[in-house]
């Protein structure tokens, strides 16, 4: 089975995925057509990335009744399902959206009817990652420096990712020249997945410490930061993996635009401004150790914040499959580029 | 053996270290007179920081003429040390001093003599670090949270430190209430040195990524940062450990004030700014593993600076043993707090 830009997709009746916890030093891909085995790889974090953890739910959501003989209910299987990432608010989308998707008719053919949703939000999200890459690309004149933060490429995605979209339509124009990309402690998502994916893309990229981007933005050799967000409130704060704040306070210091890439699903319009966004606080264990092993005492006291919040100020525009919003934010109104 | 909180002491003849290369999981204390043995400790970085090198390795010198009837000759007991850190200007500027204490005597009583100028260099530094804690305290009214990066404090030094320093005599006087230690990748001297050293103090403390630190500001839970620094240039231009510049400019964008703690020799009035302090970049796999695992692979390029350079319009005070100096520096006039 050969590599594909791809973090799963749905072929011959079985979903294929490449297991992100190996990345990038095992590659190794996944196929199975166990919806048990999908929920454990959404445990494990083998698929991770709001819109692909989404999109593999709603696959396995199929699967779970492709062997009528041998299979849990529907709301069995649900239940397994939306409980393997609690908080993730795309799996249950993505489930509630297959259910929907079946009408009053919830015994005939689930299967076959199941998957075809499923494969729709699929086929939505590659399109939407397209047009956020373009409409991102076409901010630029010239070809430019971009440093990154975290993983929003195709492996958090059905498509070919947000910011990381972005950044492969500019190499696509030869309107790019280097990306840096933030390790991204404590989980290395930028030295570990975003490396891996410029890598097999052939891009001039380099790892930095995040404590280096502020650093490398004052020696000129950054152009614009582009980062994906994780929730966007209706005034335009947005979160996103925490040291992103950081970014964007060093990026107005140097005059460098700051910009947001995200489908349009993330804006949450219910909520103000930042005071509704709630920061959840993950494992110490993540700051004193390393793949197990101890770096410092585990009984030290950490203060490890999942996500940061961006203020709107800070942030140039917004890009989505809509078009590209600037500050002040109006996601009401249409945006730019439509 | 008890330990105590110096990274090094003289005494009964031998000189006494803590291995810093396994702290905090272990704390070994090594106990040597022979002046191969404390080379070796320096090169492994079991004795680390500029100060604590210079002392190590006066120590050092001494020690190599303590066996009369088995020691190499001075000077080649000279090249050997000096060649063990090339870098480290505090470690030839100790070593010079020794030697050029001798006078013309360079036969009778070499140890004796040499361990003489070696304890001054100590004391000196003992008192130097106690200044710098005083005069930095002294700029404090009412209980404070500071943030530091990397470790600035006794194990880098032969006394109480230099931004830990004034952390220390702030808690002496009742006056801090936390202390934020960044992490300081790549090599994690935060959460392993500075979190031993406030852990050992009884102070209060967590460690965090460094790119939460502009997070922490926004929070309202950063009253001052306090870092050391390896270099001043004669306008107030700072080099310290990477990460520090990023911190002076959220540090700025939050209006908390940003001081530099250093002895008055880091000060280098040959060097008019900036641009005369070069900045070295160190090895790739700093970054790409952790304890010899590798955590991404090892052919992805990476950009690794040891420092970067924080200009002087964003320094609010550099503290040094001799007193206070206020932007804009004029190191050629005396300091406040005299």
């Amino acid at each position: 089975m050969s590599l594909t830009n791809r973090a799963l997709w749905f072929k011959d009746d079985f979903l294929h995925f490449i297991d992100q916890t190996l990345l990038p030093l095992e590659e190794v891909i996944v196929s199975t057509d166990s919806f048990l085995r999908v929920n454990e790889a959404i445990k494990r974090l083998e698929v991770r990335g709001a819109p692909a953890i989404g999109i593999a739910g709603a696959f396995a959501l199929a699967l779970s009744q492709k062997y009528p003989l041998n299979s849990p209910s529907l709301s069995e299987a649900y239940d397994i399902l939306v409980n393997s990432r609690p908080t993730a608010v795309n799996l249950r989308w993505a489930l509630d959206r297959l259910v929907k998707s079946l009408g009053s008719d919830k015994q005939n053919n689930l299967y076959e009817r199941l998957l075809a949703e499923a494969g729709k939000i699929h086929e939505e999200d590659i399109e939407s990652c397209s047009r956020i890459g373009t409409h991102g690309a076409d901010l630029f004149r010239g070809a430019v420096n971009i440093l990154t933060h975290c993983n929003a490429g195709y492996l958090a995605t059905g498509g070919d990712g947000t910011a990381l979209s972005v950044i492969y339509q500019l190499q696509k124009r030869g309107m790019l020249k280097k990306v840096y990309a933030d390790e991204t402690r404590p989980l290395l998502q930028g030295s570990r997945l975003t490396a891996y994916e410029l890598h097999k893309a052939g891009i001039d990229f380099m790892i930095q410490p995040d404590s280096a981007a502020a650093y490398n933005m004052q020696l000129g050799n950054i152009d614009a930061v582009i980062t994906g967000a994780d929730r966007i409130a209706a005034n335009g704060d947005s979160a996103n993996k925490i040291g992103t704040y950081s970014l964007a306070v060093n990026a107005a210091y140097h005059n460098i635009p700051f910009y947001i890439a995200a489908p349009f699903s993330t804006i949450d319009l219910n909520i103000a401004d930042k005071s509704g966004i709630p920061v959840e606080e993950r494992d110490p264990s993540e700051l004193t150790s390393v793949k197990n092993i101890h770096v410092t005492r585990s009984d030290y006291p950490v203060f490890n914040p999942a996500f940061d919040i961006i203020p709107a100020k800070l942030i140039t525009a917004i890009i989505t499959e809509k078009g590209v919003y600037h500050s002040p934010f109006r996601f009401d109104e249409p945006a730019e580029n439509n």
